[in-house]
């Protein structure tokens, strides 16, 4: 970065909501700025960052996840009169997920189900029939490509996921995560879904466990969410995520 | 609707924030089921019912605007770091509004130009090149289709004009109103910019002023905003709006 | 048309390949100029307009199809190689069906079968899976919006087919029709796939018949076939189609 | 590739239209299979090749070219039904070239001007609009992206003037060629527009000139002039072009 650059850095542990950031470390280097803006649904504490030359991050955390796996299949779905104000904007279309072309499909296919289980159909209907691979999909990929392609890395599965449920008038929202089983290693990147009074993770990809993850933020879809976005072109050297079981 | 149907409606005025509610009246019969939702930004009411059968919704209010009509040219840009959480998320890109493709556009035909002086460019330059014309654009129209096509409704407007403020760093969202010197009269729709600690309204077709609309709710784009959103298929049999000066 | 518009007008049933035009009368008043231009693959004759104030075209003929219902399960794929070089450009992405996205479905979905056996099964999934809707596409919908959305009408029925069949490498083209059982009567739209060394009509709405269909002309998709195409705003005040069988 | 794949080749020059292959080789190895099938405008001969293992493919030619530098400014439009079958089909949207949506910017725009007048002042548009930028579009780009972006390679400039050429009822097509001045070198492509009464190369990169490139194959957009279309997943392992002057 040869001149001073904004950045916006979402790479923390979130604290609370079924994980509890037992120690952290964040190595920032000296940057020209630093300063965090909680969100407003206290979920995450993105860093601004004023920066330029080169700048290194290095960020390691213990968490411990009290998550547990909830057995999506018997979750209520909450009627929408009754969703809590903060979960209504996460029925709308997003950037990635235009979830209301889904509906002739989401009524078709799984119809007949309700709340969790149909959720879990769903999860399910994406796992067994999409292929995770990487490289195929680029940063303008949304769901209806995905949906039709069949294939891509997580955060496609993740908006194929919030695209179905969000037709299915079921509030859905993309979180990052640190999570073991994930392979390659990396941000990880999964659906929740708003049912029986709380946000459930579901992993279309079958890779991650909502009780083997820790969240790191939430949004609406990728658009939300990135770990680092800049606010002027830079380039990225070097990137790598380790997770392990303690 | 022959069977009851979910319906969220956003059509009553916004009290605060540059307007007074002076006296309002809503009549939506004897619905099945009623509830208010006020959104977390606490900008606006949404309603939920549940209805069957005809639904007739008759709203009246009397709203005294408060809004000084801002010299938007003077009208200073927040540094990134010092936008508060809730305009944060305006900066990102949204279901109609991808704003990251216009970076290079935005910095070539506007980057000499800085925070309200900038904006106040892009709209004259929306503006003079776009051609009001109903009927063009649909429900799938996007910033982008808007862009190359040079014309669409207030709705199309406000999306360009949203995706260039965006992509110039600054915050933009997109809020529906009852506006004087709308031709023809129906709901409006125009973008607003954070500039200066506050947020200002920005109407890229020209029709109407800050200081003589009444804003009904806020929300990233067209996405968020509809007066009227039915989760099953139903029919809107007709629909009108007046709005006059006391 | 206050000033004079070039338009081109592909109405006429066409001659040869299965169908012999018994008698023809064509109506176009008195334009201020007109000619004909014989599509490269001789299979229509676009006219060539010029008009101004108000065009009124009447046509009208019997047309005797002898094209033999063909079993198209029973079809042999013609091997790449062998595929005549008109064939060939049918293989490729086109406007309306971006077929290369549908790969790994077709693979997944059909790939045991070859084929006429292939497209039986193709035109069946998209029988049982679509609804027929007039209304919800537009001129901008295409075969990866209608596969998501499952409705449409003949167009997108048909940008649907042949976007499958061109993934699993069999060419597929677009003809316009008129055809005996569509309902409302209008313009038809469908499937051409080349199989066993010929082109054979494939009607994914299961309303015609190729042997009570009268091919008009041959395209990529709806971007070559539009029964008027205007190089000017224009308005079209009426238009009806009337198919009966002699 | 492990199994045997067909393969179809566009990669030699062609000859005639303004150039003449004076000697050739082709070094295919010993494919499982290889057939030319020329194209019906007879402008190239793509090769089937069916192989598994490992392709090698090495070409080398000497061609003269006898293409006089049009001034294209001078050059008159055809009118429209004055324009031969052939040239019919490239006013038409394609894959990549959704012309019909630039016609308000062109009739802005470029408005006052008539055939090669506006075509060349297009061309200066995009030259002098746009930044040529390896890596930042995909397979996936077309012309509405490359228009809104600004930025791309050959193939991405020549969709844009391909799209506003076509928006302005000019016939224009998409040519691949070996070009001197390319950098880096590679296979390039430019549009061609139809203009008194010849098709005529247009570079909006400003990279070549038409009296020093050699004409590869010809077609609607990229979609049809690919080098190598695998018909199965295949790993390119390298490529290289070198174009000398002689």
């Amino acid at each position: 970065m040869p001149e001073p650059v904004d950045l916006m850095l979402q790479i923390e542990a979130a604290d609370g909501h079924g994980q509890r950031v037992i120690d952290a470390t964040l190595d920032l280097g000296v940057p020209d700025r630093m300063s965090r803006v909680p969100t407003p649904n206290g979920l995450c504490e993105p860093i601004w960052l004023r920066e330029h030359g080169e700048l290194r991050v290095a960020y390691r955390a213990r968490v411990a996840i009290d998550r547990p796996a909830a057995d999506l299949a018997r979750l209520a779905a909450v009627p929408l009169h009754r969703l809590p104000a903060e979960a209504v904007p996460y029925l709308n279309e997003s950037r990635y997920c235009p979830s209301n072309k889904f509906h002739a499909f989401v009524d078709r296919r799984f119809g007949e189900l309700e709340g969790g289980a149909k959720i879990a159909r769903m999860r399910d209907w994406i796992e067994s029939r999409f292929t995770y691979v990487a490289g195929t999909s680029t940063a303008e990929t949304g769901a209806l490509d995905s949906f039709v392609e069949r294939r891509g890395v997580c955060r496609d599965y993740a908006h194929v996921m919030i695209a179905l449920a969000r037709a299915a008038h079921i509030p859905a929202r993309m979180a990052s995560a640190y999570a073991l089983g994930v392979e390659p290693q990396d941000f990880h990147a999964v659906a929740e879904v708003y049912l029986a009074g709380d946000w459930h993770p579901v992993d279309a990809t079958g890779m991650a466990r909502g009780d083997a993850m820790a969240r790191i933020c939430v949004g609406r879809d990728a658009a939300d969410i990135a770990f680092l976005t800049a606010y002027r072109e830079i380039e990225l050297i070097e990137q790598s995520v380790e997770v392990k079981e303690a």
